[in-house]
């Protein structure tokens, strides 16, 4: 029989989860505004709602607790989701900072718990079929790694609860950044050296709209990279660099442009490379793959990949930046949660 | 009656030069293999060649000496040039190292003769066009500039001069690398903060091959900077970020693309911007046009922008990367010169 | 007061008409089923709903009558309205045949009411700023044009009511096609040679789904248009080229693109041309700057354009092009509606 | 030992050929002025020049005669050069006429020699590509071509040879035309309908600058084929569509762009296709690998592709549309060399 699901956080994300369950039931939904909850378990039959979480990811006939909240509550609410004996498919950053994240792993381990992250950009078509490139070794030894990802602004984006260190953890850096810290990561392997600079240039609020990070592996593998809030063009790129060829992925469909990838193989010869590119119209089938994944790794007991330890590292990122950078907003939070 | 020119270093460069001297007449050569400054001089009716740079600066006739050779000989030649009472146009970086640069300096304020130094990419069609938005104000207040430059291999490039610091003075990071720096400088002025890697990546050479830099300004501004010679397919790409829009040049010609600007203007309900893009897929007209405003310079007794101000800026930010770095390029070489 | 406005015709076409009303209000909505016409009457207050268009052109309170029904009953619709007394917007191709459309043309000429035809691609910002540049003289005397334009395919197209000529009047030809024609004319004028051929390459129906079309004007300026639904990649293109410079429309957003017009200006010297480029990445604004026209016509008691003028111009092409090509849906329909 | 290679006609082609020669040998060069084919016979060692071609296609030691004279000799040449025994690769068209053409033919299978024919654009790496995937059956039957080739001013171009009938027998539609036309023909197979229209728009001269042309075969498959020298931005695009999917051809390298082929498969549901994209970055080496081709077709004795059979097709629908087009050029022509 099918697993059942079930889904706190009932915004824009929530939603996008539930139609992506892949095979996976949706049973129960909570939301602390009981009417969000109950407008999303209409959709399924048979789905019950609540505006208690701890109701819901205790509830039998739920296998897998999806955590789709505001951040501030995501590394609670996956905690208390493991120690109620469920999986966990818990929205990226999975927490706002490394202090909240690590009570979560212990929880899962001790629970013998499986805990994804909601990393999803792995899966996006072009960056699967780069990983699948760069995987076969036709790259050669990775050199390093260009990441260029922001979105443009939209009127009150300083009053969204994005721009609230208590609710966020933090700015652009922490919400589309962790995406290409950990694809960065997935292709190089770990960081050693971090250096970055998250700065607010446009948008009046306590957080970073920009975020500038040169990380490098104990290889000296550099990944470069550049998150931004004030990119005015929609923008995803990232570019891969072995010694022996390059792949680009640019676009994540939408207003991001064609998801594309092109493929430039050095020759023997040198000079300008063999180049292939492949599009993706099509819509985004991320969340969908990501959760039938989710699913595998239930069934064959295998630790998500991306799960809490990618978001760890993440998150330590994120953390030294702001730390280099003067932002506050790990410790007053420590400070608010503890 | 149109002013004399010699070109000291009758390569590649120097011949592109001859060719560019918008309306100044070629009137000697130098280079240390003779066969090359005479075969050089045969395209200029009249003028001489000489293996001795020392008798060529100081010829009446001359009034402006390009110095086109090798980097290890910039600085020397250009002094001596100023000491005998020319004008210099000397090309890119100028010297090896801001304590060879400074000697010219003195020696040019001295003899108050003029120093035009060849960042000729300010020339490039797009790049004014960009520079005359942004002086315009329409991009408002400046906020950041990424850029990426970088070219593909060609066999044997670790045995070329370049790969040698007694003869460059550093890889990648000074020889295409000052270009970025000082486009990043035109916009957004001084660099108070330099943090960057530079790293040889590929080649069996003991200078780097690619570098990552993050600029600041002392207001915050930040240059974001990649050059690198493993860039496998050649790229320009400057972007620049105002509070009320963005520019992106991209290309330079041949195997680098057509130069295009694009002009990303926010709108004030914001979401997609409106967006001008402007191509130049005419020839490179940039050395002609900057030989052109060096012959104003001198007319006019202006102080040529960019000169040795602007080259030691952007020799002091490769300086502080490489010694971040770890390379000793700038000590062993000084010590070699003193 | 602002203009009331009946719909006829509560499809999809009907509904964006709805919201692109450009200040005038929905009165009233009839459609054959009665149920849509309420759907859509709910949207407005006020607004009543019908299943009698007869009695909905009609009513007191109705200034102009939208006619967004399949192509069978568009015309006699229209005839109807401003025999009623009312303006109209028939949209495209505001009949099966010329034989039919006649009769709207006399009625409108003795009610003394306008008639707009839906050419909305008239009004996409790439192409009113095509027409612009075109009526500035910056192209010169114009030569030829060329377009193409195409959709892929969806699974049952065939089974469509385009695919019924007794309600299509024909196939991509009469659909896509009038675009075409109508954007060619608009920068060429009358076409005086026609030669063209239809055929039904890929769908199982008796319409076309491709039409290869050469139109000349008296002055053998040329349109050479190629009209697809078996495109795969969506497509459109439209160049139009003048002694002295070139226009090109790409896209009308969504799965055709972003829509851009680039302009070459050829320059004395020759060679490659001077190029500009603008992108409309916005939404489509089309449907509410036709109707704010038509508003304007109404006050200004001035013909519209495109009108019933424009109509016939290209319904006269496209049965040409279907009796050339062997297509007798032009006098079996003539032969029902009799 | 390798092959011998006469060329006749020692200007721009003449030298491109010599380069191109896939391991055979240049021993003679002959063009009616002494000087060009002096000066091409000394890049090969051992190769005798002449003025007179009968002269040196009658020379022992010469296994293939190139004929890369201007129009109007192109067959004479050819025709001597079979009766004296040898192979011969003629460019393109071949002749001025079919009337013109068929002796060449009747003296080729008399003297049983081979004649290969310049179609040089089926040797470029993109359409030889997409005529590699069109044979495999990926895009199942063929529905129809679209191209368009042009390129833009240069000023004199209508005092070009080009210009001159006598000369070229034509203008743009007998130059770059005939290229569209037998790619097309490479795909689709022989036209049985032509129906074209060219005409002189731009330039002074009583030759075509523009041609329009639908082609068809015997089973309704189109070829919609415009060729311009008014095109003014450098295009040529070659778009081939069957009923699973579409190729693209784009660009030819140089001021035509990087040459692609962009793949468009069709899936089973339909909707935006899956796409894939090939660059062809370097160097255009169709030259060579059209020239080895021809050594492989005299090895084997194979009849070359394209031959005479292809010349002719490509010729006949030349006359066809300069008949239609009020073009005298083909009567006259014949007239004159009767």
């Amino acid at each position: 029989m099918s697993l059942g699901v079930a889904i706190v956080g009932c915004g824009l994300i929530g939603h996008k989860r539930s139609k992506a369950l892949a095979g996976a039931r949706l049973t129960a939904c909570a939301d602390v505004v009981l009417a969000r909850a109950e407008s999303l378990a209409r959709t399924a039959p048979g789905a019950v709602a609540s505006d208690d979480w701890r109701a819901v990811v205790s509830r039998p006939g739920v296998d897998i607790v999806v955590v789709a909240t505001t951040n501030q509550s995501l590394a609670e609410i996956a905690r208390g989701a493991v120690e109620a004996g469920k999986h966990v498919l818990v929205e990226k950053p999975a927490a706002r900072s490394v202090r909240e994240l690590d009570p979560v792993i212990d929880a899962a381990a001790r629970a013998r718990r499986l805990v994804r992250v909601g990393f999803n950009h792995r899966y996006h078509p072009a960056v699967q079929k780069a990983h699948e490139v760069f995987a076969s070794g036709a790259l050669g030894e990775l050199m390093f790694v260009r990441g260029r990802y922001g979105h443009g602004a939209r009127i009150g984006y300083d009053k969204e609860w994005r721009a609230d260190p208590a609710l966020s953890g933090g700015g652009e850096l922490i919400d589309q950044g962790v995406h290409l810290i950990d694809l960065s990561r997935w292709f190089l392997g770990d960081f050693t050296t971090v250096s970055g600079f998250a700065h607010t240039y446009y948008w009046q609020m306590p957080v970073d709209d920009n975020a500038f990070l040169t990380l490098r592996t104990a290889r000296e593998q550099t990944a470069f990279l550049h998150v931004s809030c004030t990119e005015w063009k929609n923008l995803f790129s990232l570019e891969i660099y072995g010694r022996d060829g390059k792949l680009h992925i640019e676009g994540l469909g939408g207003s991001y442009g064609v998801e594309k990838l092109a493929y430039y193989r050095m020759l023997p010869e040198m000079g300008p490379p063999e180049t292939t590119t492949w599009e993706y119209p099509r819509d985004d089938q991320s969340w969908a793959l990501e959760f039938a994944e989710f699913i595998d790794d239930i069934r064959l007991d295998r630790q998500p990949s991306a799960g809490l330890v990618e978001a760890r590292a993440a998150l330590a990122v994120v953390e030294e930046v702001h730390r280099q950078s003067g932002y506050d907003v790990g410790r007053s939070r420590t400070g608010r949660t503890s």
